[in-house]
């Protein structure tokens, strides 16, 4: 039984009496913490799967910031490895896969991911769920296969993802395939996480922006309706494809309980879009290098945009790794202390 | 004379036969021909600062492509460096800064720009004007305050401009300093682009995406607002906020003559924002890596769904470098050919 169900309550639109925060990489480098634990691994893929130590860090937030949910620590790159394609982390320039998909051909040394691969991640889940003893929910989370598919093909982040963009323009069919086999291993990859412990998934469709209306409907959506139709059964879904501002409407249709907004995105017009789904976000993560009182009018405006009920308090993106702890906490304190 | 106005008649909203088309960063490396006479100068900045080589590359896509319109070869960071902070431009990485802006004791070193620091500019305006010699009209521009700005405190390209975001947040009366002195060097540059013979000036607001509404209302619009207003009664003046989708209504609410829209922008939407206001873009630079009758039919909706008056057919960003030059040819002709 949870002590703190507010999360879970907003996100299937049931009542609360205060909007539940949480923010995305809130376990992360903001936290002293967070780096005391990380240099207990010998690089970030092996902290990844270090189930004992991917569990502290998951639950250090909720200790230090006190926020509604805690967010199991992990990666959203873990899927392309277990399908065969791994991934480094190259400190302060991002991930980097070694071998890359450039062609149909490429897709032969590829498999759906069993998620018996990834039992560091369940296994982080169930150590995590013990600990927090039910404090507050824990989030399992994904990359939507669009996303994962464009880390793939481009081999690292980009500006503007034209080798992925390439590769859906150039050869949809196979572009397809791949998009299938990653929604396969997402699919039972979050159905580990939910027998696991999981009480809410969250899908980061982190890409979605350099996608145009029509390629997102083509090569993201459906997928993304898949994985929707798959979990929602069983624990509420939340879609979070930022920067795609117009595929709000599209979002809602899939049946998902929360959509993620970025800061680019307006309340008011998000509702009116989305009436029936709940909303989470969506404050730029550089309001918290303002000052004090900023914050907290920040944070305060925003809150009363969203309104108390269907809504899920948290950053529009993640954290950033220079911004002062003590900043962030106040912008978990504000929207905890809001005057409903 | 201009022997083809398609371009201005469309900015104006006056009358037009076809739609004209041109390409942002048509001049450049999808063209051998440009590679070519890149490799006559030192680096890119010097590139930049001799007129006879940019006049020729800024006349090579009339030749090659056929385009409605040439756009003058140049780099928004000349106005940074003529109020005093030089840039270089890595080679596949982008421009850099030796020195940034971090506070405001560092306005102190910077000086509002005197448009004859930029002469190799309006000289190479003038040069490119006699040798087009009326084919079609040349267009100048600049950068937006607010992302010239963003390059001066991040001293770089950036994935979130973090740096540049946490300044307008953390030090407001400064920023408005900052892009005060650079609206000023900016209107000054501008006009004297247009005594040199500019026929239309665009202004680019590169990273105006990464703001939200409000942020952009702010530290971007007064600015633009600015320009509007001293440009209009010279020559139709085109924005072009990239990523700022929440922004069409208050762009239109300018004056400007025209808005330049990415591949996010739903065409229909922005006529029902901004229904007198001339439009420009908006095809995924990325759509040209796809097959010869998949960019006929690309190019062939688009134009259908913008119409054939108050258009500029463009892309909704520059030309990727390793497009094929019979490819963005093609899609040329397809606007060209269209049957109204």
């Amino acid at each position: 039984m949870l002590k703190n169900d507010l999360l879970l309550r907003a996100a299937r639109g049931e009542a609360v009496e205060r909007a539940p925060v949480w923010l995305m990489r809130q376990a992360g480098r903001v936290l002293t913490e967070y780096k005391a634990t990380r240099s207990r691994a010998k690089n970030f893929v092996e902290f990844v799967k270090s189930p004992d130590l991917a569990c502290e860090v998951t639950i250090q937030p909720v200790d230090i910031l006190g926020v509604d949910a805690a967010i199991i620590f992990s990666d959203i790159l873990v899927i392309p490895e277990a399908m065969g394609l791994p991934y480094e982390m190259i400190e302060a320039k991002g991930p980097w896969f070694p071998e890359t998909v450039k062609s149909a051909g490429d897709l032969q040394k590829l498999h759906v991911a069993d998620p018996y691969q990834l039992r560091y991640v369940t296994d982080a889940i169930r150590m995590t769920k013990k600990e927090l003893d039910g404090r507050v929910p824990l989030i399992g989370f994904a990359g939507a296969p669009w996303t994962i598919l464009s880390y793939m093909v481009e081999g690292s982040g980009s500006k503007t993802f034209s080798k992925a963009k390439q590769f859906l323009y150039a050869d949809p069919a196979t572009a397809h395939r791949l998009l299938d086999m990653i929604t396969e291993s997402t699919i039972a990859y979050l159905n580990a996480q939910v027998d696991a412990g999981a009480d809410l998934v969250q899908v980061f469709d982190s890409w979605a922006g350099v996608l145009g209306e029509a390629q997102f409907r083509t090569f993201s959506l459906p997928y993304l309706t898949r994985i929707v139709d798959a979990l929602a059964p069983r624990v509420p879904v939340t879609l979070f494809a930022k920067d795609a501002h117009y595929a709000i409407g599209a979002l809602a249709g899939t049946g998902c309980s929360v959509i993620g907004l970025d800061w680019t995105m307006s309340p008011s017009h998000c509702r009116e879009v989305a009436p029936n789904t709940t909303l989470q976000g969506n404050a730029d993560p550089c309001l918290l290098y303002a000052s004090e009182a900023a914050i907290v009018a920040g944070a305060q405006a925003m809150l009363s945009e969203f309104g108390k009920q269907r809504y899920i308090c948290n950053l529009g993106h993640g954290l950033y790794p220079d911004l002062e702890r003590t900043k962030v906490k106040l912008f978990v304190d504000t929207v905890k202390a809001y005057p409903w």
